[in-house]
């Protein structure tokens, strides 16, 4: 295995702190807790949680900040934060007006957060929370009953927080969340998989001209192993998946995320958007607002995500509104 | 060789056209040219224009925009753009208060951008330009003669955006380059190499275990290869490198940049940003601003660079001041 890491137990606290050193008017790590939370805090509005495994940086803590989340936990690497540590987050987040938990539709992760929501209720903490679940690749998973939440979360993260930092209540902030795990669907493929540094090997094995198709974003299995194929081809098919599985018809509008999972460079993800631009635009689908870079990586694997997001006027307005924090700045 | 493309021959190309259609209100192209720029114009300052080879996105396509670039040439894949291509985007910046060239030290690049203000001078078009030389590895290397400039660009891109946004003139926005210039070094390591789509396999190699200390962002040969080792002693020694070639002392104050080569996971650059973070604070080195991330890549290469630029009062109000790119917004 070779990382840029010192030792694979201390990789996630070494990540907080260079996080923390590297943006401190951001945000501030929760004494003794793998959570980040905001440093200038609004304390008139309902706030944000999220978080989940470690390795997909810049999810969660990067999007800590204004317009998106008030905290986020960093549990190990692919693996679920512990209730303990998902109730310090939402102790230190809640200003009164409730708490919103954002969560990848992982059974650890819903299993946790939950457990968590039961010890903020009995602190008499008011907290909701939803569920996303937007990769159409497969129904249940490694890890998974049901689908899989993978970067369409991050639409959640922009829209959810808009609303919340507009003053909105805990029960609006729910609906408008509901709306966008409704309106949105994404697929991936990887080129390589990762290797999760306690481990030291790869989790899955690709030939030399192998790709896997709708994979998760801890290497779960996908739909099938492929021959690589040109980038039009990989797209078209990812893009069937998304549009067939729900109706985005001629005029309507959309947003697009276009995630590298980590080891892809940019260059290939502006190919990628390419290809889909062209998808939406002979279908005469309207892009609002393109979204590409590493959103939600795994860890350094080569591949990415397509997420689309079909808008109404109130979430296309919640998605334009300003927003700032390390990984996610929109002015 | 496994990418995310179509024809290798075609992919800077469908890279522009992908970057265009993601982010039309910040950049267009110029028609039949490799050439981005700024949508929105101010056409009440010195424009800036830098560029090079393709495959180091975001450099430079993505820092043009408010306070930065004015335009960018995206050259064939780690090959210098054609003078051409350097004066057509020098024509369609240049407003009549001259253009600033932010040329990187490569024999090519730095002939190509000369020829193309020949050109401009011919045309009566007033232009300087500067050459960034940052990598304190080797003097002299494959296509460069004396040093290589590397991601400390982006300060530059950066600073002198700032100092030609509000209003300064073309000699002053020079002084300030020269100045950004010198008080900055850098210096990368890799883990792996990477691919040119049109070469088709690697451009060196590396051992299971082994990493490449120095090297260039066209993957061009370091000081060493070593074993691999725990994150702090490669910082350490790159730390070491930079600080011993030129004097940062108690009290001044630094901006930090660990920028990834591509493929390697935010979660390394954050552990590797602890550890410069420990070494200047252990030398009462003030950090004034840290940025962490892919800014300066090469293709899909694991690796990374630390660039450090010691500030004046000057250089750090231009640092602070507004930018609004694609790959580089701060408010």
């Amino acid at each position: 295995m070779k990382k840029i890491i010192n030792n694979p137990e201390n990789v996630v606290n070494e990540m907080l702190e260079g996080m923390v050193k590297a943006h401190p008017d951001f945000i501030e790590r929760v004494e003794g807790f793998n959570v980040l939370i905001r440093k200038e805090k609004n304390n008139r509005k309902v706030a944000l949680v999220s978080g989940g495994g470690s390795g997909h940086e810049p999810s969660h803590g990067g999007f800590v900040g204004y317009g998106m989340l008030d905290g986020a936990i960093a549990g190990d690497v692919f693996t679920s934060p512990t209730p303990d540590q998902v109730f310090e987050a939402i102790k230190n987040v809640d200003c009164g007006k409730g708490v919103l938990l954002i969560i990848k539709n992982y059974t650890g992760d819903v299993m946790n957060f939950q457990m968590a929501a039961e010890l903020a209720d009995m602190e008499n903490i008011k907290v909701e929370s939803v569920v996303m679940n937007d990769d159409v690749a497969v129904e249940n998973s490694t890890y998974t009953t049901g689908r899989r939440g993978i970067a369409g979360t991050i639409f959640l993260h922009k829209i959810a927080g808009a609303a919340a930092e507009r003053g909105m209540e805990l029960k609006e902030v729910k609906r408008i969340a509901e709306k966008v795990i409704s309106n949105v669907r994404s697929m991936g493929m990887s080129l390589t998989p990762c290797t999760v540094p306690a481990a030291g090997k790869p989790g899955f094995e690709l030939g030399e001209n192998e790709i896997e198709v709708g994979l998760g974003i801890h290497g779960e299995p996908g739909t099938h192993k492929d021959k690589i194929m040109p980038a039009k081809d990989i797209v078209k098919h990812l893009m069937e998946k998304i549009l067939n599985d729900y109706s985005v018809s001629k005029d309507e509008e959309v947003a697009v995320l276009i995630n590298g999972l980590g080891g892809t460079p940019l260059m290939e993800l502006y190919i990628i958007n390419d290809e889909v631009n062209s998808i939406l635009g002979n279908k005469d689908i309207n892009i609002v607002k393109t979204y590409v870079g590493n959103y939600m990586t795994s860890l350094e694997m080569a591949g990415f995500s397509i997420s689309i997001l079909k808008l109404d006027d109130e979430l296309k307005e919640l998605l334009g509104d300003k927003a700032n924090t390390l990984a996610f700045k929109q002015f």
